[in-house]
């Protein structure tokens, strides 16, 4: 499905578009790319990441063979609404976005029949933005999910699978839309809920004269994106109000371990954790 | 105060413990230890990070010039009431116990007059015990607090600098009681709370395979020595409940801004979050 004259076009070349963009090239793909930003073009014409791009042309976009957009959700929505008419008949288009409910089921309302929008998510990332620091390193350790709907085809889920093989993606699972936001709504937003609230809670500036490393781990995605990281929280508000709950309870059960002096109890706790905790050592 | 006729002994011979006897082997000293499991002692002189050592011997305690505890905070002060009546006089003693408001003021009640217990934390660790995962490197990047009471002189204080610099910790900061506990019970206290609640609050044996960084981060040290930390948890309780329910608010307070779909209140939290987390990566 892709071969050496498939032409990808990256669309947002960003910190995921840009490593995309790497990945590819370095792999001896045809890469081409727009992004708003002059500057993002440039820096990746000049380290030859890509075969070229613009700020918008209409041709790079009529002549893709592949669309990946590495725009945030409403970018990427508004962007499909005005250019869709100049897509390639038959091609298939994919996203980076980190919630899909909302998104995946408005972009496949939105287009042209003859153009499948298979949705996918790379699950890696920096603290840093922006395609000077891309680096298709990262999909190397990372899971790709592909999360099809009833829109989608056998070809569409193959096409995002072998996409995921030619970046070396670690693992490759496929997904309902609703077990992905759950999931993420567990695994990455909660987590980020909880490093932000941590690093928030105390306003003590000498706290990095005394700190161990388990602060810092907890805390290194409090540095986060706020426009992006806010619009990805109120797409999936529900999901991530019901597991900031369910973790409150779980440590207000500890607390109660604390206060009844419920020794075994709190032991007990740690076990288990130490138990889950080993699975993901393996 | 230190010199080449140092002879310091290891009382408890684990990971903290194992890794004090080989950060002052490697550096020429003279090193002894005391450890109930004869194969943590064997371990250790095969490996050549003690001259000697016993499951317990008076002689060695008789001529030991430095007396550090690697022992649970309990056992340590159990050891003292049993064994102080051998200890030379007029020397420093100090331990690697992670709580110290009861703990210091229970050891400096009962010790001796003529010995100076100058209590100390090495803020490092790994989430694995004993000798065997040993290494004295972890002390080149962690923080040394010192935490004198009225009880202790300029020169235990000046003692517990000179063997904090010997080991080339990173930075070495004074403290009082209070102020440490305080500060441990943010953390690290409410870290592990945090990390041991988060693995147990979802059961999806899955996770693992859907998983990115975050999670992995945050749930680190949710393996956890269950013997130690609940000792340590109860130890300083109040703070830590204290730390629980401010983090919590805090939490709740992200929540809420999601349930009310404040943007700018949920984006001035994440550029605050950014802000504070950058000092740390200075």
């Amino acid at each position: 499905m892709i071969d050496r004259q498939t032409k990808f076009l990256i669309v947002g070349l960003g910190l995921m578009g840009g490593s995309y963009a790497r990945g590819l090239k370095r792999r001896g793909y045809t890469v081409y790319a727009i992004d708003k930003n002059p500057d993002s073009i440039a820096f990746a014409l000049q380290k030859g990441w890509i075969n070229g791009g613009a700020t918008m042309d209409r041709t790079l976009i009529q002549q893709a063979d592949v669309v990946i957009f590495g725009l945030y959700p409403h970018a990427m929505i508004q962007w499909i609404q005005t250019h869709q008419s100049d897509l390639k008949p038959g091609i298939f288009i994919t996203d980076v976005s980190g919630v899909k409910c909302h998104i995946v089921d408005a972009v496949q309302a939105l287009l042209r029949p003859d153009v499948e929008f298979i949705a996918s998510h790379p699950m890696a990332g920096k603290e840093v933005s922006g395609v000077q620091n891309a680096d298709d390193a990262m999909f190397l350790e990372a899971n790709f999910l592909i999360t099809p709907t009833e829109r989608n085809t056998p070809e569409g889920i193959a096409f995002a699978e072998e996409f995921a093989k030619i970046l070396e993606f670690h693992h490759i699972a496929v997904l309902s839309l609703r077990e992905h936001d759950e999931m993420i709504g567990f695994v990455s937003q909660l987590t980020h809920a909880i490093a932000v609230s941590l690093m928030n809670c105390n306003d003590n500036p000498h706290l990095h004269e005394y700190t161990g490393d388990s602060f810092r781990d907890l805390t290194r995605i409090a540095r986060i994106n706020e426009v992006l990281w806010a619009e990805l929280f109120f797409a999936n508000q529900d999901v991530l109000v019901k597991e900031i709950d369910a973790f409150t309870a779980e440590l207000q059960n500890l607390k109660n371990k604390l206060i009844e002096h419920d020794e075994e109890g709190l032991k007990a706790l740690f076990v288990q954790s130490t138990q889950r905790r080993k699975r993901f050592d393996k």
